[in-house]
């Protein structure tokens, strides 16, 4: 598979409010869009030619919920862009990576989404997305 | 400040060896350069805009060292690249922002760098980096 870009760097926070203020007042970083994706909130932020994601659990369900029960806020994972998800996940399988779903599921911004399992990524949660035309 | 670019990612790893074959292996990442700062050695590997930067401790004074015995291997912190470390650093100071050294020290590539206190940052370890004319 061919990586295009870091399309996005994922933060677990507590309070999205503070979390954007504090890139906002510290880094000069402002939001581009806000969205819900399940019990997850979630806000995109441009630098350059990749995003910081704030992530925030709306609820248990949430794995954003889940990873700060275990790991507390911080850096979460990365995510690559491919240009070919299904592409990408065919490779993936039959290099024997392990991957956390079967098939991509829908993402931020209409993107497609597949997140590997990290014992195959020296414990890096890394997610591969092929956005949509146009983005 | 104006923040450029993520300009790396910061991975810490327990083999250098492994890590540099997973990269290439699963997602096509080649090596730019390696360097040994220290008691750290690291590895760049260009995507895109941004470069992922694999981290080995080699000795107990390592901060990855001391990093992956707190915390394990995986994500460490996110290095932004700025214009002026030194505005850079004036400015944070005026905002109250603690950094984990009093002026900038050599990184990377004779990059000028400076790491801010993840107490300020959201627990998010994040560097910043002036990066040598012409890079």
């Amino acid at each position: 598979m061919k990586i295009k870009r870091v399309e996005h760097i994922a933060i677990a926070v507590d309070s999205m409010k503070q979390s954007l203020e504090l890139m906002r007042d510290t880094f000069g970083l402002e939001l581009e869009y806000e969205e819900q994706i399940g019990q997850t909130k979630l806000a995109m932020l441009p630098v350059g030619q990749t995003y910081i994601e704030l992530l925030e659990g709306q609820g248990p369900e949430s794995g954003v919920t889940k990873w700060i029960e275990q790991k507390g806020t911080g850096l979460f994972h990365i995510c690559f862009e491919v240009e070919d998800i299904e592409g990408a996940i065919a490779e993936l399988k039959a290099k024997n990576v392990k991957l956390q779903s079967e098939t991509w599921k829908t993402g931020h911004g209409g993107s497609k989404i597949v997140f590997l399992d990290p014992s195959c990524t020296g414990n890096v949660v890394i997610e591969l997305a092929e956005l949509p035309a146009g983005h």
